[in-house]
């Protein structure tokens, strides 16, 4: 899908955000990638980031897909805005087992108030890259007050 | 509902599970209540617990109300098994603003292989107990190896 | 949960729009129920709306829970709008066997924009009234052009 | 994704399976491609499949969507098993206005017990075709009795 941006700002925007979201800090999450209805979240595996058998906790794993979806549609908003989660629905295919992990947010539609994403979890080991998790998340555009 | 729980040590077994999960001491959650697929899970605010506009992050209400209705579906399970999360939906319904958060899950139903779960997350304050989210689960019974 | 309605004429604006959806007829499905926040519709057991084992079909299910959960977000919403489902999610509990259905809908929270409703769906037989599928929807409310 | 289908007959038993659906006959919809995790389902627009605004009721393109989710999965499953939806989750993207609907259902994970599959709907009307739905769902496979 090609999206075109209506703030051409965006992608600072994005960063700006991210950067004011201490969970992410606290975490160790990082963005990679920011375009136009696409941005990307990366985490490196820490141990206290894990559930009872040592994988990542479901919740860290949605933590960075939940913001890289939402971020992919803040990409897409007008000046003067702002992003909120509506709700989303997450599958865990795989155990969350590796070094790293890489949360693709990519937006289906962009619409006025409502837009819908898709996002993607792949766990990287050596030269693996598995999709662990897969994502469905409705966001909210919100005027600024 | 009304369950009968198939390991008389279900409530130990819980705890002990919750107490090597890493990432609820990192977050500061702790166990408020085990009972036979009821289990409620209390949080405390913190600063670094947040999102951009100072509200709990969607990915930290998400983790301790999916360890909630896991472990509700776990305290029905017999010996020698594990429990995984195979996907959740949660709907924000509202900002999770509060100096108290409790999650709370109610199997709806306990099957051999999957468990259906209820999870509400209410946000609390002074005397208030509001409501902020709610999730629909699906969990799995796994022999242990 | 207590609403108040925003429109008197919540009931018969719910029933009148009932009726204007073909596919409820089609299908045999009737308004059961209709207060503030809470619709319930009904449906025979039809051997054209089952799937390759007897079951009612995943789909008819849906239909009617989802309509029920847009109904009674509808009849919370003010004179000169209209309903729209953003999305949903469903889990099927158990088969659907049975001579009739009743899918609840329950409105948890109603937004200006937004309603978030839960929605269970039981099957009916002889005296046993059973649990088979629950619903978690996102509904929109739109002005009337 | 490419899938190794562990039954080399599965494209006759989705046929066959399709054809003992008595609600996919009540619709109208047939099945329009049926490769190893990859079906797609197809259905004409009827007058009588619509809500009250004249678009395809959401509980139709829900079922059309499910089917082919779960026959997608049910290509992939071995001899002498049967499939049943668990869950699925649909965000309705836009109104369902069109000529005919093509729903197209792919596998992301095929597991023993659980599969997990992603489904499009598209509205298709003179040479347009347009995202309309998108569904996440996990099929179980269930040993024939």
């Amino acid at each position: 899908m090609n999206f075109e941006p209506r703030d051409s700002n965006f992608a600072e925007k994005v960063r700006e955000s991210f950067a004011r979201q201490p969970v992410m800090a606290l975490i160790g999450a990082e963005l990679m990638k920011v375009e136009a209805g696409e941005v990307d979240i990366g985490l490196q595996y820490r141990e206290d980031l894990t559930q009872q058998q040592g994988f990542l906790h479901a919740g860290i794993t949605t933590a960075i897909v939940d913001s890289a979806c939402g971020y992919a549609a803040f990409s897409l908003m007008p000046v003067g805005t702002e992003v909120l989660t509506s709700e989303f629905k997450i599958n865990l295919l795989s155990p969350a087992i590796g070094n790293y992990f890489l949360a693709e947010g990519r937006v289906l539609k962009a619409g006025k108030t409502l837009s819908v994403v898709r996002g993607d979890v792949f766990a990287i080991k050596a030269d693996e890259k598995k999709l662990i998790a897969a994502m469905l998340a409705t966001v909210v555009c919100v005027r600024k007050t």
